[in-house]
């Protein structure tokens, strides 16, 4: 009883915070017709100065810090990465009128991470005046990682099994030779990932790559500049006199931006089938769920703030926005993008920022009050 | 004698503000041939945040203010736009060699407001530390969408009488349902705001898509959107670290911007009527008089601040340079673009911010003092 | 020893400085491969902000100060803008695989002012907190024009000497006129600095139209009218607000644009000469500590600050990235811009900041302690 009337006055609260306020004003402005535009070079910019200043945090946080507290949120945030893919191989995937690879590169998506919604749940936390750990932020790429990575190669485990069978089952007919090679129905044209392969049965995935990839997407990279610049330079007096103040409002254009994007996308969803919207609203609470309570785990054995339980949850229900598809597209040419941006966008990242955000962050004030 | 003496200092302290200078050194340097370019991103991206912060100054200020103040300055907004379309029908469209249409588009087109002239003409007030009315600038659309409406409208009345004059006059003629609906020179190609027309007597003008066109405009409904979040959320985080600290800055940009703008459009004066320059130049004056003037009754009625009184007059000698443009050009698509916005950006803005803004500061102060 | 160990104590810790860091770390993520993109849009504006800044600095110190001051650090600045170019033209011009025409421009982009390298030496002294006049920013111009008109003119008076001597030795065979002018092998479309030609002889420079163009390329504006705001308005309060306090900020970012640029084109090395890269390596060493000198003789003179005396250096040391390649390209058509632009920006640019800017203030620090 009390839980829930603390949960909803703060959930009302988080509402109007400005993170939310201009998310759900996006959307707002964007269903009524408004022709208000945010350049792209605008949105790029404050993508890199978001997540160079959460790197920068982070760089500078490690520098000051005890590493050995960082070990075991950072191993429960790959766990977490890659338990996300294998959840939606053994649901979404199942699931009448999906199609196995699509259903992988969503798992995908979900597991790796939004730069923006885990600035929004800092910025958040900061205005509830919850405490976290200065390099929670710094977890990011211990999930985004594994899950694309784990995703990439399941999906090509998946198409060459199916492969195999294929060719067996076709062994009088045409030469496979001629066939393409990915499965699906989507032009595969770009294969980096695979080996070069004499005949099908060996297609290995190479993994390093996929890494490599990830690494070098303009968000991570970004944020791992930042990493590197707090960790070995001296960055404060930039930090303080323009990272640090400027986050809040450029994360409020951002959030905009975002609003908008998700209502633009809204009718993409009636082009895939239903499944992917009950997941992507779904998915969200149940990726959190789970990080939420290895994070508490964390939390008993070596002190892991509650703030930082939140943190982690909310990276565990985000999917990505900027360095995900792109990785994604390259990894699983035969997924259907359609399928797994139109879903993520338009449903789990408002769902999100809009509603785990407040949820999690009233969990963590009720269990911690 | 006290007041000349008064008004002229002033007026020279005023062309060093930061606002004026930018202005003015923006005219210098395109008239020297400079090749400084400001991109495109970053003007859409100023006018954003300008009308977003001066949209959330009024919304908060609405939030703690009783609202019944605001409902004479904005009853005489509405009313200025409206007179304003009226004036320019009676005097700037009876002239030798100026088209009634283009005549019109041009008065709607002085009776809508620039953000950026008025976001001048707020900074301006605040550097000489005359108090004004937090919501004053929320003004903006009550004068704005009156006078485009009103332009819009009697543009097609004239546009239909003239067209059944012609219709009866050749009647014994070349059937009239192959000629262009518009009469004037220009091609129409956007005819939204028009009925479904089934005889040319039937033209009937809908005013609601003419609204919601002009609230969907970038500049207004960032300003719309700014006063939701003011009035609905809690943004001033955001506001006080992040929209108002920049205000003054960016607008300097803009004032540069506006400058290099106003020099390049020179050349298209000499392609119209010379009038439309006479009218650019003396209009702002005559507009913010009859807006300071209405101004004045609501400072004695219901105590609207002096400020606030300079903040309607100043509105009412600006022109809209961002969402009117386009809006005239789909309402009145017979008329010609660069009679109304050549005279308006390269005439009527710079006196509008450079001598309006002093010359209604000044009086205020006489006035006042 | 005390000079050595206090020299290498700072150089690391000057490494480390916010500036030198995110150019360190722009090199290494683009030769990581990071896709990371800081849109052209953003990259215009910070150049803006910053020469602006620069010029309000340098025309507020102005205002304020005593001209005959300036004058002994603008007729050095002058001097040796014009000696670099001559420098280049009696050496680099002199060795194996270089084109006289080519090592002309190429000395006359390192005499001319890359406005970044001095933000950054700016932004390192205020760090060390070394003080130099508040004008120093505003000698830039004086070493910047005198060194691209040297070097257009001179290489023109060799181009023609070179045709004179083309024209008597090929008297006898087929019309001269029909030749192109250019000698080199580069095609040359712009001609506007040379006069209209009659003979081949009748060739002369016009000096006028190279200082225009200089003048009026998008960072010499930029900084001119900060320059002027600064002299002759009241631009304190945008100055304080805006333009001051985001310095430091946005020049991280141009040099993490600087960084990476610097490695994309370590690729167009390979294609010139090798001398070249020996050239940009040794070069600001020699231009910095021939402007150093001169910059001592003012110190002793007339109390030039020794942070003055680095400026000086460090502007000498710069070889222009924004103004000066399209003012070359326009004045020496028949000049190969990969020779002088690549080496310049991969090997000229990183030196200048990266190890001129340490060296100069450990020297300066060393002399004046």
């Amino acid at each position: 009883m009390d839980f829930l009337s603390l949960f909803f006055t703060d959930f009302i609260k988080q509402l109007q915070s400005p993170t939310l306020a201009f998310l759900i004003g996006g959307m707002i402005i964007a269903a009524l017709g408004s022709e208000l535009v945010i350049p792209d070079a605008v949105c790029s910019i404050i993508v890199f100065m978001l997540l160079t200043k959460i790197g920068l945090t982070g760089g500078i946080a490690i520098r000051n810090s005890n590493l050995t507290e960082v070990l075991l949120p950072a191993l429960f945030s790959v766990i977490t990465g890659i338990v996300i893919v294998f959840i939606a191989r053994f649901t979404l995937a199942k699931l009448p009128k999906v199609k196995t690879v699509d259903a992988i590169a969503t798992g995908g998506l979900f597991g790796a991470v939004s730069g923006s919604t885990m600035a929004a749940a800092l910025t958040l936390l900061e205005e509830q005046k919850i405490p976290f750990e200065a390099w929670a932020g710094a977890l990011y790429p211990f999930m985004d990682i594994p899950a694309l990575v784990t995703a990439i190669v399941i999906a090509n485990i998946y198409i060459n099994k199916k492969k195999r069978k294929e060719a067996s089952d076709s062994a009088m007919q045409e030469s496979f030779s001629k066939q393409p090679v990915a499965a699906g129905d989507y032009p595969s044209t770009r294969q980096e990932y695979l080996s070069q392969q004499k005949n099908p049965g060996d297609n290995k995935v190479k993994i390093w790559p996929i890494i490599e990839e990830s690494l070098r997407g303009p968000a991570l990279s970004a944020m791992l500049l930042g990493l590197a610049l707090g960790l070995f330079a001296r960055p404060e007096s930039v930090y303080k006199s323009f990272y640090d103040p400027a986050f809040r409002g450029l994360l409020s254009i951002l959030m905009l931006v975002m609003g908008m994007e998700a209502w633009s996308r809204v009718g993409e969803l009636r082009k895939v089938a239903q499944w992917y919207v009950v997941y992507s609203a779904i998915a969200p609470f149940i990726h959190g769920l789970i990080a939420f309570g290895l994070g508490m785990i964390a939390h008993y054995a070596t002190g892991f703030s509650m703030g930082g339980v939140v943190v982690l949850a909310i990276i565990a229900a985000s999917s990505s926005d900027i360095s995900g598809p792109p990785t994604l597209r390259a990894g699983i040419p035969s997924a259907n993008p359609s399928a797994y941006i139109g879903a993520s966008t338009a449903v789990g990242t408002p769902i999100a920022i809009g509603f785990c955000i407040p949820f999690f962050i009233g969990l963590a004030q009720a269990i911690g009050g």
